[in-house]
């Protein structure tokens, strides 16, 4: 069925189907429930309300800009001191022939291949080739375990929530002694992401989708960080005045008036929480492009430490 | 100086000195420091109050016995099929032997030391020499790491969060969506046992000493875990009436009509606790042993793994 569910002056049509007496957006690949009301789910889906938000928009596009910027500079440092650069022009077989000496060398502590690759090499091929005790990625158990232990250090921090980190330091935001939020425990983003938050002295709480009434959680969060994929869950009744809000979320939802009949939701409903909370980053053009930019910084800082570059 | 602190019927005396202004227990070999004031402090040394508890008490003394018998069985039984057993009579020389043998042995996945040793041997010469990758007391990273993923098990879990969930689950608490928090983040009880409650399927808070006003998350508890060694610190006001108890904190304090002027104290402050809690671990007698049974469970586990042994 089509239902208009805004009270916004741009609201939007969205499609959705009824799942147990729930009127929900269409699923998507990968399911995720939260205990929550059908009332959740009714979001207005303008891209941004007429009336200026309270919120400060944090840029992750432009932030990301910045270091890329900076990665260049580096880079191209290497080139002239020490002519070696990550390779980028190499053929699939100069890559494997580097990973396999990264794997037989000792001295090497990790290896990171950089997705996406060139579209000359095969990603499976290159993947396979690194051992798995140099995966640094940041998404093998070792690096993990570091990540949640104190007094040690990982060899490289998942890239995801790794950009919501630093995003939220390139904005000033406190940490220390802050209530933190995080929504999903997933691997890749909502677990490292807890532990991040952690080792930055915040006290965090990790939402899932056993969780009941999330909304009483996420409403005492000075820092609220979701990584669903629920186009709109998070609504501004959920949230704390003030609040700093990182939506890792990213789905298309349709849209009749968009480019192909669709666009690109988070998790959070961006009309009512901009004026509720103190800083917001938007989708797309927030934690997206700081993916990329971290996986770019994550290369680079291999590189530096293979070639003991300072 | 010494002060009645107390409203019970069978309170004690408790010395105290005043720090910043802040009268606390005297200091013990760990600080830990929760931003609490100092009404915290003055707690009910009672070991129990005369008046009955209407909270159940964990007894893990009584679990790690049935625990310790169950071992007991299995270990007669690989004696008989296998004749082989964790060696408990083996020289110092015997034991590095074996200790070199699984390091060097490509198919052995782990090596758990069991604390204490007997009499006879020298620890550090023991655990200095288990291979690293092969540290199975669960501290390893990689296994710390293998516990914060789903889809991932470690070799070993740390014991003595492993004895908290342990106890639980002997006493059929329910943890699926319920509020858990944990006190303490130390990478022995604290963030593991933070990581086991999510495995478990609770929504965990962690707490630790940069939390501001700590009381208004254990108030949200319907299982708190408490593990910071600083006697009595959790009032009967931080918890949620009905709450599972588990205090992992063991300090001696002075108590002049104790054998030897003092006795063990834990985190919790029992006599005020117990009237508002479900269920409680006492201190001793609730986590403390349960640690040693899951160290010889661990064990058993890993011999029967080196051996194949169903």
């Amino acid at each position: 069925m089509f239902t208009d569910c805004s009270s916004s002056t741009t609201s939007r049509l969205i499609h959705l189907y009824n799942r147990n007496g729930v009127f929900l957006p269409r699923p998507s690949v990968s399911q995720f429930s939260l205990r929550t009301t059908a009332s959740t789910w009714r979001c207005t889906l303008s891209i941004r309300s007429s009336s200026s938000p309270s919120a400060i928009v944090i840029d992750g596009k432009a932030e990301a800009k910045k270091i890329r910027d900076d990665i260049k500079i580096e880079v191209s440092r290497m080139k002239e001191s020490i002519g070696v650069v990550p390779a980028e022009d190499s053929s699939e077989e100069e890559v494997l022939k580097y990973v396999s000496g990264f794997n037989d060398d000792p001295s090497v502590h990790g290896v990171l291949v950089q997705l996406p690759l060139p579209s000359h090499m095969d990603e499976q091929n290159i993947l396979n080739a690194v051992s798995i005790e140099k995966d640094v990625d940041g998404f093998h158990p070792l690096n993990i375990g570091r990540l949640a232990m104190r007094g040690r250090e990982p060899l490289f921090v998942p890239c995801t929530p790794k950009g919501c980190i630093e995003l939220l330091h390139r904005y000033n935001i406190e940490f220390k002694g802050k209530r933190a939020v995080v929504i999903g425990r997933s691997n890749i983003v909502g677990m490292p992401a807890a532990l991040l938050l952690q080792k930055e002295d915040a006290t965090v709480s990790i939402i899932h989708s056993r969780t009941m009434n999330p909304e009483e959680l996420t409403r005492q969060a000075d820092i609220l960080i979701s990584a669903v994929g629920k186009p709109n869950m998070v609504r501004g009744s959920w949230i704390k005045p003030g609040a700093v809000l990182i939506d890792v979320g990213i789905k298309p939802v349709e849209d009749p008036s968009a480019a192909g009949g669709e666009r690109l939701v988070g998790d959070i409903c961006y009309v009512e929480a901009s004026k509720i909370a103190s800083a917001i980053t938007p989708v797309p053009g927030g934690v997206g492009p700081m993916t990329i930019a971290m996986l770019i910084s994550n290369t680079l800082t291999s590189a530096k430490r293979i070639h003991n570059f300072q």
